[in-house]
């Protein structure tokens, strides 16, 4: 991707709820038409309304047992391609020209890989001469076309991977993500009422929080605006207050002053983990390869893994994955155990996660004392442990987690303003 | 268009009523891979689902006053994306391998004129592959596409329009039309119960008879299909009832012997119409021109024109349009009227047409003679008269227009089987 630079050029991303209604789409038109008014070019990356994607499932599965990938995902992208078009008509009758462009129109090339494709390259010839035009040019997220024009869906996070992508491939100032929510938290503000809104994050910092269930933003579309250290800017599309701004120096490390700052960020918590343990395991090399490589060949995405050695040379092997992955999991390794001499498999569906994260606690000690600390005296089990450079993850009951995310947030001070 | 000949290929194109829901479209990929299963190559068209494309004009509607072509294009293609792509996992859940391809990618190449574009090419490399691949290959109908990418749709009548291209691009042995009416009648059936359905019927007749309101297939489908004799079977997709047999050697003169033919194939009969009469306009060169040169340059369709010459060097010039028409028809008139010395302009938007319809009416004399006497009889007063060499029209007031048709079915025995 080399940037044909378009001077001060602003990528706005608008999710499926902020264009759910033709009053919705109108509002977010109103928010572009004024961007463009200052004089500045935008692409606008847009989701399918509402829950048109979901829809469009539930249609496919009334005609068909198993619909094929390449089919729904041609179906799919019909529901970016509404959106758009109504997009661009909304501008229109607010005096602003604009075009809406297809993921093929636009230029976005993908892998053929149905329903998860990712995007190989953008080639911005047509977007570069509608800018140039004057027009505000609208793309379809989440999707991309391969070499012999068969239409791709990006998968999960793709509306925001495209919108990143193109302000990476543009070389634009930022890429604004326009949203449900007004940024990002300290924690869940469902969880937590005292949650406070970050004015800015550092990219790891985001990466770990949305890793970790901080639903905002995906992961994928962090990494990509990572490598090209491109800023987005996370905020309501329904209010004009401040949203986060995600950008490289934005991690807790650099923007407080040595003596206030808390190094803890944000306290993430994801309900979606179950776990499968594997009962004392002859502890010979080759079990882990045993285990997680068939568990890799059937795309199953295994979080976090434990592995606690008892005295009599056998161990209990624990891994997390995510719960609708459980079934396929367990059969796995059912099929497996026997041929590394396990004793038994056991498996538990009702667990969750809660993380402190922050890259200032890379240089501080003394972080996971006071985790486990304040869980204790919550009488809060901790399951299984896992941490990074910048997080520190405890495997919980889910009954027990949002109690956990509260009083992690009041042991770390993220109550306080700053 | 250099056919690429491929053995025995069928064209099958499937309306919006016959779509219209998950249960319609499981039946008609049944219809369908009967078809594939006998060995047969098979390109199916199809509309959008039942009433989409209304609705989406709706919400286009509703978030702009006056959408802008190309978006609305862009938009309205979508509906014929959906409904191909859940054609193709129908056929996929009944075992029958089978591809959806948009206008872009089944080479579908039309002019830049949108919402009424017209089909330039096809370029069918990407069909042939997917055929000769053994895929039933599922087309968009109504869509094209420009030069530089853009979606175009074809605007009336404009699937039916696609599927007989596509026939005739790849030298299909027939293009069959799938549709909520069993066939071609001899007149509408809810007006004459007694009509009888045609066999076959030939590219000239079926002209007239879509120009004058028989609404099964649009006119400029007809006429493609006879610039290359493309055999088109118009039949029922809820029945297995035989159709109607559009082809060559269709017409009347050909398909009945000499002594029992009956030179009358059909009547057919039309609503929607209005006419303007320019009263008492001095007769002079010119004024023909003025007044529909303005009309043609609004895109206002003029179907009937008849002007009768008074003694006194004076002429009334009537002509007649679509209902929807008569505002800005008459817009125009009034302002040119003065011009021309008209004394008046006068309207009626209560009139209907009436027409019989026929290639052996060309050597065998009284046709007119007899559908004037069987009107008088029944008391239908004739506005305006025009013919063409297979057909005699008689615009007539809306009231006694079903009259009309029944006596004209009686008068010309086309109750009465062969």
């Amino acid at each position: 991707m080399s940037p044909p630079e378009i001077q001060g050029l602003l990528v706005q991303k608008y999710g499926g709820s902020s264009l759910a209604t033709a009053e919705r789409i109108r509002a977010a038109a109103r928010r572009v038409a004024r961007t463009a008014a200052r004089g500045k070019p935008v692409i606008v990356v847009v989701s399918a309304m509402g829950d048109t994607t979901d829809e469009l499932i539930e249609l496919a599965y009334s005609v068909a047992q198993r619909p094929p990938e390449r089919e729904l995902d041609l179906l799919l992208s019909t529901g970016e391609t509404v959106s758009a078009t109504l997009m661009a008509m909304a501008l229109h009758d607010l005096q602003q020209p604009a075009v809406a462009l297809t993921g093929l129109q636009a230029g976005i090339r993908s892998t053929r890989v149905f329903s998860r494709a990712r995007i190989t390259d953008i080639q911005p010839a047509r977007i570069s001469t509608e800018l140039l035009h004057g027009k505000v040019v609208i793309v379809t997220g989440f999707q991309g076309v391969t070499e012999d024009q068969d239409v791709t869906t990006l998968g999960r996070g793709g509306s925001d991977t495209t919108a990143v992508a193109l302000a990476c491939a543009l070389g634009a100032e930022r890429c604004d993500i326009y949203t449900d929510v007004e940024g990002i938290y300290t924690a869940d503000p469902r969880v937590v009422p005292s949650a406070r809104k970050l004015s800015e994050v550092g990219y790891e910092e985001m990466l770990e929080l949305a890793q970790l269930g901080a639903r905002v933003m995906h992961p994928r579309a962090v990494e990509l605006a990572e490598l090209y250290s491109m800023p987005i800017l996370v905020a309501s599309s329904f209010t004009d207050t401040p949203g986060t701004l995600i950008h490289r120096d934005g991690d807790s490390k650099n923007t407080m002053p040595m003596e206030v700052r808390k190094n803890v960020r944000g306290i993430a918590h994801d309900t979606d983990v179950a776990r499968i343990t594997l009962v004392r395991v002859p502890d010979r090399p080759g079990v882990a390869a045993a285990i997680f490589e068939p568990l890799a060949a059937a795309s199953v995405s295994v979080d976090t893994i434990a592995q606690s050695s008892g005295a009599d040379g056998t161990t209990d092997l624990s891994f997390t994955i995510s719960r609708s992955d459980l079934p396929r999991a367990l059969e796995i390794t059912q099929s497996v155990a026997p041929s590394i001499h396990a004793a038994s498999v056991d498996t538990a569906d009702d667990l969750a996660k809660v993380s402190i994260v922050g890259t200032g606690m890379q240089s501080a000690p003394g972080y996971a004392a006071r985790m486990f600390g304040a869980l204790a005296r919550a009488g809060v089990n901790i399951n299984i442990i896992s941490t990074s450079d910048i997080r520190i993850t405890c495997v919980v009951s889910r009954d027990h987690v949002e109690d956990a995310v509260r009083v992690l947030h009041t042991a770390f001070e993220l109550d306080r303003e700053d």
